[in-house]
């Protein structure tokens, strides 16, 4: 029992014993010469499912983003996103510092988009302004709560960024539990975006890695990019396999990812900090406006009886269910947790 | 009659012949090497204006922003703004492209500032976000239409950024209309401000230059960045005598040109383009969007009559009085927009 | 004899009655909208006397410079220049930190170009190096006391770009010095050149101000570049007016300044601080290296007795000959100098 | 016999089963969150193999270059380095694209460092010049074919770089054959630099990865730059493991390259492309100038052949034994080579 409950993010996942039989038996060349045999069969793996030309590994989701967002907006010109969405906010300021992008963002609701909204911001050649190339999204949402975007929304955002001649960019570190909770396959995602990325190493469990989707064109650009950035990996086939591995096994198991999240979620829910009906995949935000408690305080507590909760905002606490979290664990959480919050 | 009548902006204007003659007798030196007197006697004029330590002249009201920003924003951090600031959006990118600054913004709301707002999306340190360093406000604010942002609201702001460490940044391009408009002296909007950047180009007048108000030691460091900027100009007195002339002389006016563009508000607001309510300063925002007009139309029949008017979004057209626009320009431009606002 | 005789640069020089009623004569407009008639009249002047398409006005020769170089080199591209050149050690780091560009340098070497050397060092596309796109002289070179390049030199080296498909920059701040040294037309020197950057500010005497020269395509782009780097001015007439006027008038009394230069250096020569015959044009570089002195020393004496000179390097002095430094100023400085150096 | 024998470079061998069980018996946690023992063990291992603070893990030699760059040199200040250094040529100009960081090169010559004109290039603060904040070293240096810079030669930089406040970082991407070769103690490198990058995926045979190395505090720091560069890796113990191996049992086995990369200089030296005795660790350089062929052409006819070599340069092609080349291999290369440089 003196394991702990890390309920802080899906990152924490470990391989499993079949996940390391992959790596370790994984066909391998050197990458940085495009030679290793494995990443290029994740490569095309990933850019088959969803329906685009080429593919690109990269180390983190945050590369597999700036890399995204390089391609599809020159220096000094404008990237429209939310203004709690991970690329402008958990990526270290690299849009700006690195890739020389403007960003404004649009009022964070809930992972909601009113396109309405982001149409008025979008900013035509020709007013003297820094033009629009391109709007990023993200499924699902992630300081949202996980929440998923529509596909009409998304249809109709897709209308906007072509009326503008703008580009449209999906974070899709969890797009596959949108497509798990929403039911739509993962190509008609992908046929809506000009660029995204997607992750192996939150809710797929692989140790490390995320994927550039898009273009042959622009996928060549990327590799160049991601050596400038320090992205480029010889054997890098090790990490591929358990990409590969992960996209086999482990996505149809998000389900009962998002079915534990949600028996956390009814638990607390009637100590008033999440409404459990929104919560429709893995995370789960207790918003502890309404309460006594702050966030540090809270996640102070449960990690000194054993569960690991994460603090993202001085009143927010984020749970994230995964493959390292069983019953027993989501249990566990419940049993520790309600009291704190009842208190 | 064939005088065009020119509203687009109050940067048009030409300098007077009083000011030409300032400017004749300017006694200079080698500005870089920090030794032209009448830069000098600029500065320290702007400086006290605003209850200020130093200032440094600027080849443009961008250029004095930008160089602020870099001040009080580091490279990889993030500053806050309006979605329709002039400093995120009609500088062409240089707070990313340049400084490396990483922005989030505000819902544009005509001008107003919902300080609450403001202060819920800063991110203090420690929450592996982006932190936030830095918050931008424009007075009194072009894209709404030379709003005046109230004292009150200003000093509640300054609270927020206090309470967060941040810096509070003013684009003062048009503070003078401010200051005339409420009533406020200029000492008591700076003692609100860590930076400041007010313009002698626009309504006072002046050929060329802006002004970056800060600390002593932060207008040392300015020096550098305005020379890395290409700002470093030599004998630079010869403008900055317009500079003084204008604070002397252009200053009080300005309550004219006030007048006259709710003139022009009042004659126009029949059309339901415009509430004149609103219009306390020099600029008059049009919109179309209740009409069957675009923006661009509109302006292209305008200066078939010998009026021009900017065009600042696809339905929006502004107009801006100024030094040399009289009461007859006004009446000119109410002859020649009225009847096709009309029609 | 209060006034000091000042040779540390010849930016230093103050408009003379006749230029100062040419700028207060000057017909201006706003040139951010491209309407300033005189600032027009100066880059179709200069564009011409090179025999380039078109030129940019702006506030500085290192801006001039920078934007020529944005034009030339994409981010992540390379700029091959001297170790010793303007661009990359006077310009306080803006090549990279502006404008992304990679630098390397071949060794300097008292202004000489070894055009074998630096055709060893371009990198074709193709070798996984960051490849090099334009290589930029300075004609004449400061650092190395005011060398004039030679015409078959620049040929040659013209011819190295061109087999390169790499773009060719002359930094010609003080080219009108190399035109009247030289004898060689302005225009044969343009037609060497991709981009080229030439100042009014210095040796013409004007008080502010650089043209960037190229061709339509590029100087279009230019303006955008010009505004984000915070150099549009409004009514830069006046301005330009006196870079008119020093076109006219004070190009070919550069002679003057180039034989007062050598009369100085042949007075100092004695003291084994420099080749006299190495002094063509109007900068005499004082190497202390073989004496007891240090250049902080001496300046420091030099202005006690009312001479002022430029410390360049711990044991190098530079002088400078202007249009404000006549006859008499030359005899003070040597007057002044001889003894300092014979001590 | 239909194996290609692949001499291009150092960084395509493939883990061995040892190192293959070793990663698949990783014990991993999330490295974003710090809490992945196998990486923590690797990083303490390398920092005290050096005799430094701490260490950092990152996903590739460049990366951890420019994570080490960033840390010594702020945006706008100089870096110098060789000419043919790999942080300036073959890191797709990330020190100034993403760094901002200026540089100056002195001349290549051979991968010997002449300290007196490395000491000359400095810039101290106050010269209006980008001031010099960083040298940075290569051992081995590669362009320059393995070349080991001695301990004295070393030595006397620490005190140019001492007297001018500058900090040293080496390139110590082969560092490990400087080892061998020399005889000199890790830790007396450790002791000359301020950073330095350390390369597990090239000689030592590990399939991904590098170190940066230096004080807590810059390593401190590190974790942020590596976060914003997209390095942040979550399990990414399964590759420190690779690495540790490494460290363990591919380290004294370098000798056994050098003594391949011997012979095959032995053997193709006759041929007129290489000083055998000037090659000391595992590269060989072949300076085809003197013969008839072009780098391009040797390269594909030996590939025809099972061979496989990097062009480098037009006239120039890289040969680099490793642990996936044994004396067969050489043999071969040794065959296949001879009657193609004889023709």
């Amino acid at each position: 029992m003196t394991q702990m409950v890390d309920l802080r993010s899906d990152t924490v996942t470990r391989p499993t014993a079949a996940m390391r039989a992959a790596m370790a038996a994984a066909e391998v060349g050197d990458d940085v010469y495009g030679e290793d045999p494995t990443v290029i069969a994740l490569e095309q793996r990933v850019a088959r499912l969803f329906g685009h030309e080429a593919a690109l590994f990269a180390p983190s989701g945050s590369m597999a983003n700036q890399i995204a967002l390089q391609l599809v907006v020159p220096p000094a010109h404008e990237l429209l996103c939310d203004a709690n969405a991970h690329v402008v906010t958990y990526e270290f300021g690299a849009a700006a510092a690195i890739g020389g992008i403007s960003t404004r963002t649009w009022p964070f609701a809930g992972g909601q988009l009113d396109v309405d909204v982001i149409a008025s911001m979008i900013r035509p050649d020709g007013y003297w302004a820094v033009p629009t190339r391109a709007i990023a999204v993200e499924q699902t949402h992630n300081m949202a709560g996980g929440v998923v975007i529509g596909l009409d929304t998304l249809r109709a955002l897709r209308g906007v960024a072509d009326a503008a001649g703008a580009a449209l960019h999906c974070d899709g570190a969890r797009i596959w539990h949108a497509h798990v909770a929403d039911g739509v396959p993962l190509a008609e995602y992908g046929a809506l975006f000009d660029t995204m990325s997607v992750c192996l190493s939150k809710g797929l469990g692989a140790p490390v890695g995320s994927v550039v989707v898009g273009s042959a064109e622009n996928i060549a650009k990327a590799r160049w990019i991601r050596k400038r950035m320090g992205g480029g990996m010889r054997q890098a086939g090790i990490l591929a396999a358990a990409g590969l591995y992960a996209l086999e096994h482990h996505i149809d198991r998000l389900a009962d990812d998002h079915a534990r999240a949600r028996r956390l979620a009814d638990a607390l829910a009637p100590y008033g900090v999440v409404d459990a009906d929104r919560v429709r995949t893995n995370l789960v935000l207790l918003d502890l406006s309404k309460t006594a408690l702050d966030a540090h305080g809270l996640a102070g507590r449960a990690r000194e009886q054993g569960v690991l909760v994460s603090v993202i905002a001085p009143r927010t606490v984020r749970l994230i269910t995964h493959l390292d979290a069983d019953d027993a664990a989501v249990d566990r959480a419940i049993a520790v947790l309600s009291p704190l919050l009842a208190a």
